[in-house]
């Protein structure tokens, strides 16, 4: 891979590509509510992520104004609390059974390959989770974050286009010195058409383990052109020259 | 004083209360400008620093859009080039010295007590520097915030209402959560006035050593009803149960 010095600041898709929502979701909704139900786990966390875009496509198309992830987050469970036919679960719980993704577990390079990355790089998040769930999650990883950027401080949700251009902003720098790294192309293209370097991470076990039934396959390779792609954070702080 | 266990997060005001602006700016000035002029680069600070309540507050009264800090200063900065009679100086030596305010020392506290403090509770700075001021204020100095709040997330300058409120949003707290910590009571009334606890610092030292001949003069005790008021940031960390 090329050395690029123009590079200032890394910019990092959150859910699925530092933090593995699938497993975390599962284990935490068991905690919450395996005293009272049996069922699958995983395909319950697969159920609430499945209202993940759907319900921040209703901001992105004006249909309904910004609001924070947290709140289309517990829509959402509540939704499929009902699809589940889980009944009689007070609202406390279901408050704290939403607040799983403020304390999803972290892939096991990703501390390590921030931390390599940080010497070198500006790094902030570039995700759809807000502001407060962000601080959580690394405080809960022990992510040291030079900011948090992202939707809330653009007041819209990836991929539209004002979600990077509001993070490059933030920055000061232009899109050329910011690399938006992700483990999904659509939004690794997103950044690209606002002008961002990108980073491709494979995360195969995103939706669980080869075979899995999730209805989403992870991406082991990228589906459109970017700067570099890796295996894992430690293989980009290597390619970076961290 | 007294414990409390319902704060979760603490903001800090950052020029004046984290950093000493005033001799770091004078020094960098003269890095920048001492090779072609002689002057008393402490009153050239003061001059440039003089600019800068009167610069926000024409965004406060809607006279301009909001700007970043940085643009700001610049603006700043070139009077006080002109009002210094300064002549033949480049549009790039000026562009350099204007990111002084991104490279501020720190008070000899601000460090461990900002590290102590973090071990109990949310920190972020609520200045009016912008984002990427405030990141490069951090690795400068090496401070570990959570998030980056103030300004810039609120499109509005201190002590206008909105940056309070936006930033304990951003926190998804409470006011009552939310402690604002200043060297300055205007901004501690201010913050009050939105509901949220405050911390005065004493500074006593932000314009000068006693007697210096600066128009300003530091708060040694607050001027308005605080809840916590404090030495420096260890004293507060101390009272904080840190």
């Amino acid at each position: 891979m090329h050395a690029d010095h123009s590079i200032k600041a890394l910019i990092f898709d959150v859910f699925g590509t530092l933090v593995d929502w699938r497993s975390s979701i599962a284990a935490q909704a068991q905690t919450h509510l395996g005293k009272n139900f049996s069922l699958d786990w995983l395909d319950f966390a697969d159920a609430w992520r499945d209202q993940y875009q759907p319900s921040m496509q209703k901001v992105r198309s004006g249909e309904i104004p910004f609001c924070s992830l947290d709140t289309l987050h517990l829509i959402n469970l509540k939704r499929v609390i009902q699809d589940f036919s889980l009944k009689g679960i007070d609202e406390q719980t279901i408050a704290e059974l939403n607040l799983a993704w403020h304390k999803l577990g972290c892939w096991s390079d990703t501390q390590m390959g921030l931390n390599r990355i940080r010497q070198k790089f500006v790094i902030a998040p570039c995700s759809n989770g807000n502001i407060s769930l962000m601080i959580n999650l690394a405080r809960h990883n022990q992510i040291h974050w030079d900011a948090i950027l992202g939707s809330e401080i653009a007041g819209n949700y990836k991929p539209n286009p004002i979600v990077y251009q509001a993070s490059v902003k933030a920055l000061g720098l232009n899109p050329s010195e910011v690399m938006m790294v992700a483990a999904h192309s659509f939004d690794l293209k997103a950044a690209a058409d606002q002008g961002l370097r990108t980073a491709f991470v494979a995360r195969p076990q995103e939706y669980g383990p080869a075979g899995a039934k999730n209805h989403y396959k992870a991406e082991t390779k990228p589906l459109t052109e970017v700067d570099y792609s890796c295996s894992d954070l430690n293989d980009l702080a290597t390619q970076l020259g961290c």
